[in-house]
């Protein structure tokens, strides 16, 4: 047997705890190390057998780690972690605030390079295969238009703003695709679609004792940026009912891309995901990329890359010609 | 303007007029010729200033060409053409006899290395989009499933066999994939499926002079390997119907991944194409993929490619940053 791929995890939330059971799932991987902020003994792995360590420790493991999947946030961690540990480590991370990709490519790639690592920068699905979906559609199909609906799905920065509505005690948003909005794409007649015809909002929350039902959901579906362009639902519901109903992390969503190829016939190019786990699922594709990070590196390549760059042959454990004989 | 990738297309049948067409709508793309075994005066491009030359002569046209798109047929060309050609030319072609891939891979991998040029094979939507997805989804979840359905389409191989049947005079096969199973496949399920209870077949049917229809109905519905493993309904058509009716190209299909991510939640990755026109679909993927080949040559490539060996941004005519700051 090749020897198998040695992988850390930086960070070890939800996102973390997936990528933890996705190498599980992988025998040419070994995951060596997670590494975390909080006190090491305070991190119960799912496998009591790996070493958990202090973040700022890492360097001194670096003998043991091919490639480090970075499982921070986008907003607070990422920014400053991403090309600090690009410059040590081979790196992957799943960054997803969309409009700052450009800088913080630049910023990974400049650390990457230095260290002569490649980082492999906003993997997972959006970012990541709803984006190649998003490429592959406008290149084959170059006369025509691509749509994205996302859902039906908790939204963590909806939620987020649910809970900040004085009043609000607990909350949770799930993002909703609007069916007939969806038929439409799917009939190749191209419709221009507004913000409210593409999706709806469905909030459930948890009120402070003695508060005002009515004025609670007038702040949310009033609320700019977030909710007042969309049709907006707001339940109450007991703490109870949220911990039992709402727990969970269900996500998904469609990529369509709808276009007329050279003789004017209508094509139609539909990617869609339905899952129960969002930190689950997101974290399966960062570890099929982590494979992909090793053998960039192997390969000589240095410097920041997204799923764009890469190959998907890469991303499988098995020889290119048994993927020709089976897959192809 | 930088320039234009210089293309020529061998064959002049259905996919060679949809890449004709497909080159039509690429900015970055010139045709710079169409070489064909047929008489070429008897050829009729759709722009009439593109020049239409002997396939037998196309070595001398070589300073011409930058990528050759080979538009023949699995079964009696590509076997001789593809590594004769590969030889000489960057090439790419839709090579579909998938038991026969890897020893067409074999053939054309030494004729490419041997004349130092790129030869993309077996592109197009079955093999090519479709295994791009099969390959992504025992990637990312390989605790899972893959389910491939086709239709509603038009087979090409069903059809003709149909034909050779004693009292046919003409006839078309659809092949539909049953609805049903989609649905239990989509509820994460991981059903397993029957052959028949996948797809029905769906012949429409026009009979010489004279013929016992039920006798017909019966050769067509036992015919072993194509019918007998199926529910296959004929209808009987007037010649006329059949050339209002059934002259489209329609086709289409879905690859379906079902698996568990790491903590045991359920995930479904659904690929789907609903198509007008088979060829002028499968021409696009061709013509996007011809700007890959050229790239790869560029990048000082040689030798047989799949589409598992081609990173999807080059298959974009836009620069790297562009695609990252719009489609990621």
């Amino acid at each position: 047997m090749t020897e198998r791929i040695r992988i850390a995890i930086a960070g070890y939330g939800n996102l973390g705890r997936g990528a933890e059971a996705a190498i599980a799932q992988s025998p040419d991987m070994q995951l060596t190390g997670i590494y975390t902020r909080r006190a090491p003994e305070h991190v119960q792995p799912l496998d009591a057998a790996v070493p958990v360590r202090r973040l700022d420790d890492i360097a001194q493991h670096k003998q043991d780690i091919d490639v480090l999947i970075l499982c921070g946030g986008s907003k607070n961690d990422l920014p400053q972690q991403g090309p600090a540990l690009a410059a040590q480590f081979n790196t992957l991370d799943s960054y997803d605030t969309h409009a700052r990709i450009p800088e913080y490519f630049e910023a990974v790639d400049a650390a990457a390079r230095s260290g002569g690592n490649v980082a492999l920068i906003s993997v997972g699905w959006d970012p990541g295969l709803f984006s190649l979906n998003r490429l592959f559609g406008e290149a084959i199909l170059p006369q025509g238009d691509t749509y994205t609906f996302w859902g039906k799905g908790l939204s963590q920065g909806h939620s987020d703003a649910v809970r900040r509505v004085p009043g609000v005690r607990a909350a949770v948003q799930y993002t909703v695709p609007a069916a007939d909005a969806i038929e439409q794409v799917r009939s190749g007649t191209r419709p221009t679609l507004s913000t409210r015809q593409k999706h709806t909002r469905d909030c459930f929350v948890v009120l402070e004792e003695g508060v005002d039902a009515e004025q609670v959901r007038q702040a949310i579906v009033t609320m700019p940026d977030y909710f007042a362009d969309y049709d907006t639902t707001v339940t109450f519901i007991s703490e109870e009912t949220l911990r039992r109903e709402h727990s969970a992390m269900p996500h998904g969503g469609f990529v369509i891309r709808s276009g007329e190829s050279g003789a004017g016939d209508k094509q139609v190019i539909e990617y869609s995901l339905a899952l129960e786990s969002n930190p689950g699922f997101t974290s399966s594709v960062l570890v099929a990329y982590a494979r992909a990070a090793h053998r960039l590196k192997q390969a000589g390549e240095s410097g920041a890359r997204t799923v764009f760059d890469v190959a998907p042959g890469l991303l499988s454990p098995r020889p290119a010609a048994d993927l020709r004989r089976d897959l192809l």
